[in-house]
C-alpha cells in the first residue's frame, strides 16, 4: 500500500515534484510558506496543512525542499516545525541543498524521535522535475532508501546511495561546484574572445566541434550570447551552493582555489542586483561600463 | 595539381598529421629538431631537409607545429629559419599554439617576402590527428584559407575562419582555458568528496547522469581515479597555454580570475616535477602527504 | 563607583584582560568552559561563577571573549547562558570576533531584556592584552560606550566608536583581512626568492630598508625564516576570521579576490594539521615535499 | 678618478638619478627615446648622445633604467644599441625592473664583449631618487659591485648584493609583489567597510593604531579615500611587475595564489583605461556603477 506523503516547499522544483506524486496516486499533504503556491495542487486533490508540523503528523514519508539552510532550519525546528509532528517510524527526506553538517543534525534529531532520515538533494532542474526524471543523491541508511524507492520513482529516474548521512549533500555540492565553474570558464573564454574582436558565436561553434563541449554550455551559451538570463537556476542559489561547497572544503582543509575565485565573480554580480537572474548572468561581470 | 608541402615539427601531433599528408599523396619535405623522429616518415617517402629554411625553399605550403613561442621563433627566424627560405607566393600555416601577437608578427614578415600566412592551431588531440579529424581554428585572409583547404582536409575534418591574423590563436587559447578549468573543476570536486569520505567513482557515476557531464571529464575522470596520467596532452603544454591566455587577457585588460587561480595549481604541480604527465595530473595537488 | 564586572572566556586574550580588570580594582566574576583556567585569577580575588548565567546575574557590565560564533552562541543563549541572567540596565560587551549579524542579533536580545550591548572586538594581541594597551573597535550606541569607557580603559588604551551594532565587527574583519594578506604576501615573496636560490634573510633585510616594510612583517618574518611558529595568533582563528570576512563580503556582494585566494592557502595548511600553530605557518605551504 | 658615466632612460626615476650623478661631478653622457627629456640635464652640463651605442662608446659605467623588458631589449640590442658600443672593461648596470632571465642574458652578452654587468633595480620611488636615497638590489659579481659603489652612492644610500646575475631582479619582483598585495588588501578591506556603511576614514584611523599599519598604506590610504590617484608609481608598471613575478614563479613552479588573484584586479582596472594613474587606483574596481 502506498504511504501517505507530506511535501514541504513548493518552489520551482517542489511544485512539479509534488504534482508527480499526486499523479502517481499518493495521498499528499502540503505546506508552503507562501500559501497560494499550493492552490493548484490542492485543486487537484492534495490536502493543505496549516504548518510543517501538521504535514509531518499526517504523513508516513515527509519531503522537504527549500532554498537554503536557514529555510530548512525554520521548517524543521520550532513549535510548528516538522520535528514537532514527526511520527515514529516515518521517513524524513530532505531534497534541499544544504550542508552535510545540517543533514547530519537533522538525521540525529529524527532518530531521537524514532524516525529515519535521508538527505536526497536532486539534479535535473525544473525540466527534470516536470518530466519525473530527477536524479537523487542520497545519504543515509540503505534500508531507509529501500523504503522510499517507490516514492522517489514517482519523481525521478535514478537514485544513488552515496554513503552515510550528509553524503548526498557532499556530492551535490561537488556537482554544483562543477556546474558553477563550467559557466565561469565559458564566461571567461567569452570575455577574452569578445575583447579580442571575435564574435561569441564563433567561439561557441568551434567549442561544439571540440572536446570543450559540454551539455551545460550547449544550453547556456546561446542564451549568454543573447544576454537572455531567464532563470532556470537563479544566481542566488548557485552563489549559495558555491558558498556551501567552500564552507565544507574549509572545514575539511581542502583548498578549492578556482571555486574560491569563481565565487567572488558570482558575489560581485549578485551585488550588482542580479541575484534572481539565471546564474549564467555572471557573463555580465565583463560587460564594459 | 597538389602543391608541394613542407612540415616542421614532428611531435605527438605533427607526426600523425604529416603521415596523413603523405597518405593523401602530397610531396612532403620534413624537418624536426630531433632528426630521428622523421625516420619512419622518410621511410614512407617523405624527404628530409637539413634546416627549416630548406623545407621552406622546397615547398609551396609550409606547416609548422612546435611546442611553444620560443620554439616557433627559433624555426621561423634566423639564418636557417623558414623566413630565410620562404618562397614568394607560398603559404605558411602555423598550427602551434602561440600568442596572437606572435602570429601577427609572423604574418607581417611573411607578407614582406610575398608569402601568405595563416594561424591555424588545432584541436582534437593525438586521436584526432591520427584519424585525420582535427579541427583547425584559422586566422588570416579568407582567400589564403581557400588556397589550403584541400591540404587541411587531409589532416582534419573542419576548419573555422575566425577573423584576421591571430584570431585562430585567440580562440584556441579560449578553448584551452575551458579545458584547463574543466579538469580543475573536476579535480576540486574530487578532492572534496574524497576528503568527505566518498569514493571518487560515485562522484563520476552521478556526474554522468547529470548536466555536469562533459566529454572531457568522461574521458579523464576514470584515469584520474586510477592515478593514470599517461600524457595525451602534457601538463607543461596546458600550463603554457593557460599562461598565454592570461598574457593575452592581461594585455586586453580582461580579468580571468578562475583561470588565474587554476594556473597556479598547474604551476605547483609542474614545480613538483610532473610537467610531462598528462595535464589531469593536477589531481595530485590534493593528495595528502 | 566601579560597576561589578563579569568576564566570560579566559583564553590567550581573556586571561590578561581579566587580570587587568582585577588589578584596576573591579569586583570580578568569572566563567570559563575549562574551569581550571580561572584558578589563578580566583586566587587573586575574582569570584568563580558556575554558569554564564550566574556571571550575568552578578554583574553590571559583562564581557565575553570566546573563539568563534558557535562558542559565543553557546555562552549567550540557552538555559545557563548570559541572556538567562542578564540584568535590566546592565551592559553586555562582546570582544570576540564574530559576524556583524551575530552582533546585531545579540544586541536585539539584550535590548528585549532592558540591557545594552556593544560589539567591541580588540586588536593588539596577547602582548597588548598584558600591557593593557588593547584597541577596541566598537559598534553600538555612543551612550553605551560612554558608560563603559572607564572599564575599557583598564584593558586598553584606545577605543573607536565606528557605528551601529556590528560596525566594530565589520572593521575588525577588515583589519584581520589585511593582516592575513600581509602574511600571505610575505610568504609568497619568500617562496619565490627561496626557489630562486636567494636566502630569505636577504629578502627581509631589503624589505626593511623599503616601503614594503610593515610592523607585522618586522615581527613575523624572522620567525618564519626560522620555521618558528609558536602561536601568538593561531592559524585556526585567522582562518575563521578570513571566512567571516568572506561571508560578510558575499552577503554584501563585494568581491574580495585576493582574500578568497588567501583563505584557501590557510585552509590547505589547516588541513595539513597545523591549525594550532601561529598563522604565519602558512609559509609551510611552499615547503618542498 | 671618477669614471665617465652613461645614462639611458630619463623617466620619472632616471631624471633625478642622472641629476644626482651630475651634481656629484660625474662626466655624464645621456640618451632618452624622447629627446627633449634630456634638455634640462644637458643645460646643466651633461652630454647628449645620438644613440644608446654612442652612450656606451663614451662611458666606463653605463646605467639603463627603462620601463619594461621590450624597452630594455631595444636599448641594449640592435645596430644602435648599447652592446654595439660597449667598451671592454666597462660596467653595464641595469636598474630597470625586468625578468631575471633577461638580466642573465644581458650579463652573458656583456661578458662576451669583455664588459661586466649588474642587475640593480631600485626601490625608493621618485622621492628617494630625488633625495639620493635609493636602495639598489644587486645581482652579479661582488667585485663588479665594488667597482661601482661610489657611483651608486651618488644616487642611493644602500645597496644589497643579493647573489648572481638576476638575483637583484628576483628580490625586486618579490618586493613589488608585496607592495601590490598591500594595496590590494587595503582596497578590499576598504570596499568591505564602505559597503558595510562605515566611513573609510574610520578604517584608516583604526589601522594606524594597530599591527595592520604599514608605511605604504599610511601614504596611500588618505589618497585612496579622496580618490586622488596622481601617479607616484603608475598602475601599468605595477601590473607589469606582478606579471613578471608570476612569470618567474610559474617558471620555477611556485604557486602564488594571492598574487595571481591580485593581478587580475589590476588587469581589470588597466582595461578600464586607468593604466597611467597611480597603482592605488585599483580601489576604483569596487566603485558601484
Amino acid at each position: 500500500m502506498k504511504p501517505s506523503v507530506g511535501f514541504i516547499g513548493l518552489g520551482l522544483m517542489g511544485r512539479p515534484m509534488a504534482a508527480n506524486l499526486l499523479k502517481a496516486g499518493y495521498d499528499l499533504t502540503l505546506w508552503n510558506r507562501t500559501v497560494s503556491r499550493a492552490d493548484a495542487l490542492v485543486a487537484q486533490g492534495a490536502k493543505r496543512a496549516a504548518t510543517p508540523r501538521d504535514v509531518a503528523a499526517a504523513s508516513e514519508v515527509v519531503f522537504t525542499i527549500v532554498s537554503d539552510p536557514p529555510a530548512l532550519e525554520s521548517v524543521l525546528w520550532g513549535e510548528t516545525g516538522v520535528f514537532a509532528g514527526l511520527r515514529r517510524g516515518s521517513v524524513l527526506v530532505d531534497s534541499s541543498t544544504v550542508s552535510p553538517a545540517l543533514a547530519r543534525r537533522a538525521a540525529s534529531v529524527a532518530a531521537l524521535q524514532g524516525a529515519e532520515f535521508l538527505d536526497a538533494p536532486v539534479t535535473g532542474g525544473t525540466w527534470g522535475a516536470e518530466k519525473g526524471e530527477l536524479v537523487f543523491m542520497v545519504g543515509g541508511e540503505a534500508e531507509t532508501l529501500k523504503r522510499v524507492e517507490l516514492v522517489l520513482g514517482a519523481m525521478g529516474k535514478r537514485w544513488f546511495h552515496l554513503g552515510p548521512y550528509g553524503a548526498g549533500q557532499t556530492v551535490k555540492l561537488a556537482m554544483n561546484l562543477i556546474l558553477g565553474l563550467q559557466v565561469e570558464a565559458f564566461a571567461e573564454a567569452l570575455a577574452l574572445v569578445l575583447r579580442g574582436g571575435i564574435a561569441g558565436e564563433q567561439l561557441v561553434e568551434v567549442l561544439q566541434s571540440s572536446m570543450g563541449r559540454s551539455g551545460l554550455i550547449d544550453i547556456k551559451a546561446p542564451m549568454m550570447l543573447k544576454g537572455n538570463y531567464t532563470p532556470s537556476f537563479p544566481l542566488r542559489l548557485m552563489h549559495k551552493d558555491l558558498g556551501l561547497a567552500l564552507d565544507l572544503a574549509n572545514q575539511l582543509g581542502v583548498p578549492l582555489p578556482a571555486t574560491a575565485a569563481t565565487r567572488e565573480t558570482y558575489s560581485a554580480v549578485k551585488g550588482a542586483g542580479k541575484e534572481d537572474a539565471d546564474f549564467s548572468v555572471i557573463a555580465s561581470f565583463w560587460r564594459k561600463p
